[in-house]
């Protein structure tokens, strides 16, 4: 078993690679980092399954790499793609076609928002969803490690079924979380492929030396009958991709199937997702089983072709309602996709289950144990009603459920580091992660919280370290360290409100410990009194600049964290960062690596602990704010 | 009350271009005419309800339309455009920003297929259900009458609501089916406008002297908040639709609701469905309730926002099945659009009725009386199963329900037509309607089948005249009367296998009358014989010729249809048809008119009836066919 700190893209891209002969690209985020690495990888002579370099394109468009795809496809090449959002939009006219003509095609997708009233870069299912006519199978990952194992099943899959998919993952959330992942066995899954598909489909593509007609017009009289020939390709896919799941599961040990249950046989009440919500799912549902809640997780990966048999296969007998979790809003349907699915499903096999559908995690929103828990609890009320939102409150139409205060015991350490952009902090808690998972037994998991808006804007990176895999899907809540490398943020931001008691607060000032204090509002000043929290000081610019390295503060604050997080020997640590920086800078010139190694080796001379012992202030009321300074302040989410 | 002669496509402009201040366009069959008449009339200078001619702007693709009405709507214009098929797939990014944005729009569809395994040009709802969730609403007619006295509900609706509208109607079937149009008060519509809503639009518009920002980016903190924020519109759009078709239902004496039912009160086997099928499910209901079967259909008008309060109003208590007829195949969904949405609304509210679903008329696919009869008499069995077809034989997954014989018993006269591209039968077909529709009390429908593949191939005139309105949504299956103009065909085309008991069929040939009957297949001359067929021969293009017309035979073939048709008065018709003949060609130089007068007057002359009196002849086998030559011979519905 061989593990790399790696992201949702990473993985995809690591497996797709090989099966691509040809990627038309267009990149878009939060996609981009998939299409960089064939684009890389391409240029560095990697070569793919059939012993060649991926043919990288980049096109005008998506709508124009869409087109590229569709032809390089009819001339018998295995085409892949890496999108998301609007991007994929413009690739729906060329999916009708592509899918039409039952062309093997890989569509590589981190799930994004559309613009509607405003752009977003962030995550949600809107654009997967778009192309649910399409005709396209969906395969959905719910974290970076199923991204590895079942990118394969995608790309297998097309070949043997002739149906071309859209694998997808969280955007952002999957896309670009960090986490430990095991590295799937690629020569195993190159034995996986169906060589005789493989060539049949060589065979049907255009050719000068066996020409046929494709590309038809076709009237009332035939349309219709050959539109419904390809059903048994349809009705034969999820035996497919289960059976490649089967393959999957015997070289990883994982137990990948069209739907997984996770939860109690015993389960009146059940969720249905897909996802990275899926992840934090499981967490809810272990810790309240833990008290005989008897509750249960049904996680989608094949969401099309929709397969009733092996949904009513992982179905517990025992369940009398069903929550349907979408992450999206079709604004004027009655439900959400995958909610009419399943509420169909129901009906169509007569069972007397109550299934009502709710929205959660548009554009990222954060979606906590708490609000799942919820979710639980209310399928409990014999008055539970559809359309319901969770993660928000709806003070207008009041859709939201009341959030009930639920707490996942596990043994997750956590870290909360504050930036800004462009100071560093995102790469060296990325670091952090690398050096911490790549060298120990120890699971991380790191996502970076970015301003869409404006770069130099606040970055908050979340920093999770355990002895078990993680599965947390959502903020860090209850960090034991928080850093902030910019004294501005204490007036701006509530930065302790989370941290654990007794857990240490370290703030990069250029102001001694005898006036730092009063750097703090009254509300923060007391949270270090009343959860006795340990504060230090640096003032690492005065540092980097001692060194000669203006104000990139960045390895100095890592020496720091290394050195009060207590998450690994600090003296390897240390090393290892000299060694990263060395094979970094090893083609550059001066002295970049001596002065950073020095700006190390001073970094705990500057630090400072402040002795905070002293009574509670008086809090200022609250002001009535505008919405411009919540969303700036970092309180968007409170707004209703 | 005034009628006119018209098909949905100058239904629909006919009223929308009263509201419209700027229409955004590109042409795309079969929704070109929309955008032809709004061009036309607005270089005609005629002017909206806001006193201007419309502004019509041709842009360089549907998706430049599309980017082009979002910003005229910006700006606080009236927008509209007409599109369909692929055309409306490039508008859906730019509809997902006009509904966010909340812009009061209006995009007039005459429905078409997509292009997948191949191009169609033909209808069915492929491309609006591909929209459904760009949150427009969509509004359904199922009839050209229906067309003019709903496109003002959308538009009154959308500035009213702020939601925008997609506006369809069946391609082909609607949008080019000839049909007698009781014209709406468009001085009552006018009435009806929101005044209000319309001025505060206007005001929110784009505008140096107030500038707001627009088209904002967000992050995870709000962007979920503000989409849910919109709730409040669609919740109510359904009554705002609601209580302007009872506007509508005062000016036209009519009964719309967003979902209509129709059929017995005591139904237990309900159809739902949408568009011009709609018309031939009434039939089909009126029929099979004469011998109280109880049946009865909910027609939807207003598809989206999907109303479950407005469709539980009309929903029989004693209906226990329904079948959901979709005129569209989402491959790999378990089920189509309209059969998720009534599925999961039946087990929303605990109501205990089986619903199933079924496809019909992909791609315009005749859809008979005898196949929705099948759909009514499966729901009989109560092993009936989902996902069925109509309309076709499947013998490969076996989706496809029996055909059970079911005849409707009504007073419509019914001719057939063959003509050969660009030979003027269809006008000539058209004529006929627009004189008798015009001229007398009787109800006309006209429709007319091409061969979208070329110019030249077969046309046929499907022509129903009748005292009662005309709800047959099919072709016309019991002609009185079948005229033939390219007597090549008769080796083709099985022309007189409907043609009525002592029904006339008239051939255009030059072989006289001894050698005439050499031309029938003796499958066709068994029918001459067994049917007692009246049989007449012109040579048209001799006397076209004589005149110096060369081949343009169609007045000859108008005055013949009139002659032996018997559907109004001979003389009042020609008299008639002189009268257009000079209108139309008053601005041409030349002795035209005198010429088709001529010939008019000769064509009688040169008519001939042929005596049909033998023995049966012996049938040849039926050859084993390639598929090529089963479509060219108009038997590709008959393909498996």
């Amino acid at each position: 078993m061989r593990y790399k700190i790696m992201d949702g893209n990473e993985a995809c891209i690591t497996v797709s690679y090989n099966f691509t002969e040809v990627a038309g690209i267009y990149p878009i985020t939060p996609s981009s980092t998939m299409a960089e690495f064939a684009d890389k990888w391409a240029s560095d002579d990697k070569k793919n399954y059939f012993g060649s370099p991926v043919k990288v394109v980049e096109m005008q468009s998506e709508a124009g790499a869409a087109g590229m795809i569709h032809g390089s496809l009819q001339a018998g090449c295995l085409t892949t793609t890496y999108t998301a959002s609007q991007g994929l939009l413009l690739m729906i006219p060329n999916m009708y076609k592509i899918a039409g003509e039952m062309l093997p095609c890989v569509i590589n997708v981190a799930a994004r928002s559309l613009a509607s009233h405003s752009l977003s870069i962030l995550g949600d299912h809107q654009d997967i969803y778009a192309t649910r006519a399409t005709g396209f199978a969906l395969l959905a990952s719910s974290s970076p490690q199923q991204v590895m194992d079942l990118t394969g099943v995608a790309h297998l899959s097309t070949i043997k079924g002739r149906i071309p998919f859209v694998n997808f993952f969280d955007g952002f959330r999957t896309s670009h979380e960090l986490q430990k992942v095991r590295i799937i066995d690629t020569d195993k899954l190159k034995e996986l492929i169906d060589m005789d598909s493989l060539n049949d489909f060589r065979k049907r593509s255009l050719n000068p030396d066996n020409v046929v007609t494709r590309g038809t017009c076709e009237n009332d009289d035939i349309y219709f009958q050959n539109l419904e020939a390809r059903n048994k390709y349809y009705e034969e896919l999820p035996d497919v991709v289960n059976s490649y799941m089967e393959e999957v599961n015997k070289i990883t040990g994982e137990d990948y199937k069209p739907f997984n249950y996770y939860g109690s046989k015993y389960a009146k009440r059940v969720i249905v997702a897909m996802g990275s919500v899926c992840e934090t799912i499981k967490e809810v549902v272990d810790e309240a089983n833990k008290d005989f809640e008897d509750v249960g997780l049904i996680e989608v990966h094949l969401y099309r072709p929709f397969s009733i048999k092996y949904l009513m296969n992982v179905l517990p007998d025992t369940v009398e309602k069903i929550a349907v979790l979408d992450r999206t809003k079709e604004a004027g349907s009655f439900g959400e996709p995958l909610y009419l699915d399943v509420a169909s499903a129901i009906n169509s096999v007569g069972k007397d289950i109550k299934v009502i559908g709710g929205r959660y995690g548009l554009s990222s929103k954060n979606t906590t144990p708490s609000d799942i828990y919820s979710v639980f609890e209310y399928l409990k009320d014999d008055n539970c009603k559809h359309d319901f939102t969770i993660g928000i409150v709806d003070d207008v139409t009041n859709k939201s459920l009341p959030k009930i205060p639920f707490k996942i015991k596990n043994n997750n350490v956590e870290f909360l580091i504050y930036g800004y952009g462009s100071d560093g902090m995102v790469s060296a808690s990325k670091d952090v992660m690398k050096i911490t998972g790549n060298n120990t037994g120890a699971y991380v998991q790191g996502y970076f919280q970015y301003d869409s808006k404006k770069s130099g804007g606040v970055t908050k990176s979340h920093l999770r370290f355990s002895k078990d895999p993680i599965r947390s899907t959502y903020y860090v809540d209850s960090p034991s360290l928080v850093m902030c490398t910019k004294e501005a943020y204490l007036k701006k931001l509530s930065m302790l409100d989370n941290l654990r008691k007794n857990g240490v607060f370290i703030l990069n000032t250029d102001k001694d410990s005898s006036k730092v204090l009063d750097l703090f509002t009254p509300h923060d000043y007391n949270l270090l009194v009343s959860k006795e929290i340990k504060l230090y000081i640096i003032d690492a610019n005065k540092l980097a600049k001692e060194v000669g390295l203006d104000n990139k503060i960045s390895c100095i604050m890592e020496t720091i964290l290394f050195k009060l997080g207590h998450i690994i020997d600090f003296d390897f640590a240390i090393n290892k960062i000299k060694e990263d920086l060395e094979e970094k800078f090893k083609n550059k010139s001066g002295d970049i690596v001596d002065k950073n190694i020095e700006a190390m080796s001073k970094a705990l001379d500057y630090l400072e602990p402040v002795e905070v012992n002293g009574s509670l202030k008086e809090e200022n009321e609250e002001l009535e704010e505008s919405i411009f300074e919540i969303i700036s302040s970092g309180k968007g989410d409170s707004l209703k």
